[in-house]
């Protein structure tokens, strides 16, 4: 591994922390299981999803016929990966002997030259690389390596590593600027952050290589997806969707370095953002990561939920334009802000700069757990900003929302998705550069890193969404000089942080919005950070024209919002006054102390009945008293289906 | 003709007014002769329509394939239908001859045995009757028949009413209770309105029954387009909608008796209301006339915008729920308002209640005449009651709005139907019951009624919309005692009346809303009434949440609305103060003394420039005094691409 010879890096984190363990536990306990019963078609009453099946047909062990979409292989290897991580975290040798028994599958289902895919195996045998388009061949071989990878840092076992390294090296075959090779890439972005893990766990650059080609490649012209089009007579797998044709779609309209926008589908443009970030890091191509910067910055700064969802509608699971973000039509797929926090943390390698950290944990702490239920079994592919479940099933531009968390989907990308997050949560929590170790997220548990060489192992106790407050317990292997740099988080203006039992000393952030404590670091001292959480009334910007005159409320990570259970039908009817008080208290069985908001508000009625007339002039409103109660977003549709919103009408009235 | 026995009725109405007469100038003049070259495909760069062709091609007068939508009979139809109402207001030779020799043709192109359908005839002969759910096929013949009755009215002529006959005849034979015949309907509701003129035309109840037939089997169980799905192999003409399955789109979900909410595709919805109206009006049937007040209530107390637009979505151009009313998203078909104002007319055959004619009005003044340019070139299919051009083409949600009006329309229904309306806009200014002459819109013009036997001219002086004001001259054959029943619009509480030059006597109008002038009317009377037309703010139902908190200005019959042209970027960021002075003033150009309104508003900005957060919480905001300009809806988007919208937030501060 290249990793092994740095002299500065995060060796591990092992997460211990009242929020984060339970989530964690769930993954484990849960979601892992329950994943591989449903890909073994044991969920009674769930469709079938035969990956496992498909592996053993094409492995020679099975008879039968392929079934499930063309990316089925993936929903195999994304559960392979999250069972990686797990395993990583706390070696379990009976998850270990299934995922062993599975590697041991896939690897007979591999060709002999490499080849490994189940759909065109079985199904299209000899249309292999005919229609990258559609049928998400690269794609399914991204994730296959991601599993290779993660599960060989896992347990240094290398049966998967080396055969996603035979199938890598047999697409550089294929795929390449010399003659006779095609000059293709996937419709779905994902090799090519997957090969930049390939490089990463085996230290051969032809990987990076390949992954680098894949993204030179995109949005070439003449456009591959019109050739392969033309080439293979014009057929098509989805011909109700525009894969082929709508170029922004999969991010090929134009080549990736010139995009500027986020457009198209939105899991697809953090995915291919995040190999951009990768290839700037390690090549150190300014173009590149130029094009990362203005990117990041439109979905950032233009494109962007307050909650951390991306996608502003669901026709393509797309971007629509600047300042556009409907909170009732929203897609917010739970997988683009899982793919976000992939961009944010390649983007922390490149950039140690608080505000990809801001970005990750408002993604995090909002839209990626509000995509489960507390018990870890059910799931929102979707996450919208308000719901009025009166009008779904009846409009049907709210086809794609649904009020209360579904069961499995036949398209099953969000839940795993998920699931390798959540496992993988401890890779998040740090970052080192140089000499200084960056605590980004205030995440608990036992890390750790190598700085200059030596060891460092750094305990966060962190009491965070609580009390606001983490502290580290600093052990280097022996006295040494590093710099401790503490996100200052974007809600917070100061924090209050005590060094070894000393004085408490106020910092504000430096211009990258950390706190950096530089100094000679004993074994044992410890560090305590605390911040305060204020209700914090939150505007867009200004020409965010769907929120404009409405607020919403942030307290520490987390934005809230409104559900009818708690503030009755007619949500849209309530509003805040400028200047309130709030009273912060425990909810009742909510996980790791999380805190509910109330205040006195308002709401708007006639001052009287209106019979049946659909419209007045001669009406007469009035405000009323209204005792407003707030709850953390992701805590949303865990009690039934109701009315739910997180921007509130700000009252003019003082 | 059955009419021609009748004691009490308008027997002509000839439009004079200094508003509608340029409407009915337009379509005489640019709209009527325009779609004749449509119908030809002499167009320059316009999509071939193919409509004449197909029927000369079916008549054996040329070579060639039928081509088309299977509806594009129904083009010609709804033309020769609109050429007939400009040929009855004045005869018209030439109109009359180009007339004639289509009605030659179609009737070469009309099957011995009465059939006509040129798609059926040309592309799949056998299968006719076949596939109504989808193929519009008595839709077609309806269309046909409304023409061959209103050309016999117009000028006496039998050839195309006789063939319209033969058809119905033939039609007869094939659908109904008996063994062996079809007990179907069509897909689209259309042939049940038009049998009830062919039966005022020829006085054969068999055409009422018929008409009532298909009424009263839409909907029944086993449902007819599951079984004639069944009976064809399952075939689809149009496999990507889901006109077979989805019964409610074609309001054959529950017998029409028990429907009671209007749901589905708006058109079919108002087509099949306003048959129904005429089956309850010519048959007493209770049930039908219950099931009308119903879904008339449906509509217009929770369904309908302001506008008089009816429709929220775009997919199935369909009803949605009740308070479901969104700006932006508005589907509003042209068509359906029209259709909304032949149910209004129906509905004032069975009940004197101006509160028909007051939605018909506001249909009228609105959306039907939003639908088209104020040189009658280019049309609105879609009447959004709010856009922001920026959005449009990226957010696909906006696929179906225009922010600007097109030239034609492939599907080309909403021209030529707001053609025979307004063609046809005499029929509706006043109704007649027993010996009371009702006034039921203010537009100028000569019209002439029997009453108690003997004849009756009124003309109507019209400064509606201009001044607020109208004045009949009354001319009964000799003197002669009946009642004048004026209109008190509902925008108005009361209006002042001078009869025959005495005193202005104030009045408010009866329980139905009307002002009744019962009296000895003598030759050569006058009747002046005058009302006021403040500017109205208007609100909407409180359980409408797209609107809550926001008004809408009304004025005399028009809404208004606010364009970026006069008011700047950023609409949303504008409010109006609860108490404020309007300025009223001509605007240049307009049609007919049109009026634009003028206040002081507010812009809400925030204090400091926002850079590129997108979301702030130490922000802070205040009101800029804005001019505001609205002008009337219907006059919007005739000066280039901008922001428009109706609805405006409401200043709480006072």
């Amino acid at each position: 591994m290249s990793q092994s010879v740095a002299t500065h890096e995060v060796r591990k984190n092992q997460i211990q922390d009242p929020f984060w363990s339970e989530y964690i536990r769930l993954v484990r306990e849960v979601m892992v299981p329950y994943q591989w019963e449903a890909l073994n078609d044991r969920i009674p009453g769930a469709e079938p999803s035969h990956a496992i099946h498909n592996f053993k047909i094409a492995a020679g062990l099975e008879q039968g016929e392929f079934y499930g979409m063309v990316f089925q292989d993936s929903d195999v290897a994304k559960w392979l990966e999250a069972a990686a991580y797990l395993i990583e975290e706390k070696r379990d040798p009976v998850l270990e002997k299934v995922v062993d028994g599975v590697i041991d599958i896939i690897v007979k289902a591999q060709r002999e030259d490499g080849y490994l895919n189940t759909y065109f195996t079985l199904k299209e045998p000899g249309r292999e690389w005919s229609n990258l388009a559609e049928c998400h061949e690269l794609y399914c071989a991204g994730h296959m390596i991601e599993a290779g990878t993660a599960y060989y840092k896992a347990t240094g076992k290398r049966k998967l590593l080396d055969a996603v390294s035979r199938f890598a090296d047999y697409i550089d075959t294929v795929f390449g600027q010399e003659p006779g090779k095609l000059k293709g890439y996937d419709g779905h972005q994902e090799i090519e952050l997957a090969l930049v893990k390939l490089y990463h766990a085996t230290g051969n650059e032809k990987y990076l290589n390949l992954s680098r080609y894949f993204l030179d490649q995109r949005g070439e012209k003449p456009h591959y997806f019109e050739q392969e089009w033309e080439k293979r007579g014009r057929g098509l797998h989805f011909p109700q969707l525009s894969m082929v044709h709508d170029h922004q779609y999969s991010q090929s309209h134009l080549p990736v370095r010139e995009q500027g926008k986020a457009e198209g589908h939105a899991v697809r443009l953090v995915y291919m953002c995040t190999a951009m970030a990768d290839i700037a890091a390690e090549t150190g191509d300014a173009g590149m990561l130029a094009a990362c910067c203005e990117l990041w910055d439109n979905i950032v700064n233009k494109r962007m939920y307050i909650t951390g969802g991306i996608g502003s509608m669901e026709q393509g699971e797309s971007f629509t334009a600047d300042y556009d973000l409907p909170g009732d039509l929203a897609y917010a797929e739970t997988c683009a802000s899982v793919g976000l926090i992939f961009f944010a943390k390649r983007m922390l390698r490149l950039h140690q700069d608080s505000k990809y950290a801001d970005v990750m944990e408002r993604a995090l702490y909002n839209t990626v757990i509000s995509g489960m239920s507390l018990d870890g079994t059910k799931f929102f592919y979707v996450n919208p900003l308000e719901v009025y479940p009166e009008v779904l099933g009846k409009n049907k531009n709210y086809n794609h929302v649904k009020a209360e968390r579904q069961g499995w989907f036949s398209c099953a990308c969000c839940p795993p998705n998920v699931s390798r997050l959540l496992a993988s949560l401890g890779q998040y929590v740090y970052t080192v550069q140089d000499a200084s170790i960056y605590v980004q997220l205030y995440i608990g548990g036992q890390m750790e890193a190598v700085i200059n060489g030596a060891s460092v192992r750094i305990e966060q106790q962190s009491l965070y969404i609580s009390e606001g407050k983490s502290r580290f317990i600093i052990t280097p292997e022996q006295t040494s000089e590093f710099t401790l740099a503490l996100r200052l988080p974007e809600w917070c203006d100061q924090a209050e942080v005590t060094v070894d039992g000393g004085n408490k000393t106020y910092f504000a952030g430096d211009k990258n919005g950390y706190i950096e404590l530089t100094r000679e670091w004993k074994p044992g001292e410890e560090v305590e950070i605390s911040f305060s959480m204020p209700v914090q009334i939150m505007k867009s910007h200004p020409q965010v024209r769907q929120t404009f005159s409405k607020v919403a409320l942030q307290r520490g990570p987390f934005v809230y919002c409104m559900e009818q259970v708690d503030n009755g039908k007619g949500l849209y009817q309530l509003q805040l006054p400028r200047k309130t008080e709030f009273m912060i208290s425990e909810q009742m069985g909510s996980p790791g102390g999380v805190k509910v908001i109330r205040a006195i508000g308002q709401r708007m009625k006639p001052t009287e009945e209106w019979a049946d007339e659909l419209y007045r002039s001669d009406s007469l409103w009035s405000m009323e008293p209204a005792e407003l109660k707030f709850i953390p977003y992701f805590t949303w549709a865990n009690r039934g289906i109701g009315e739910m919103t997180v921007w509130i009408q700000e009252a003019t009235d003082e």
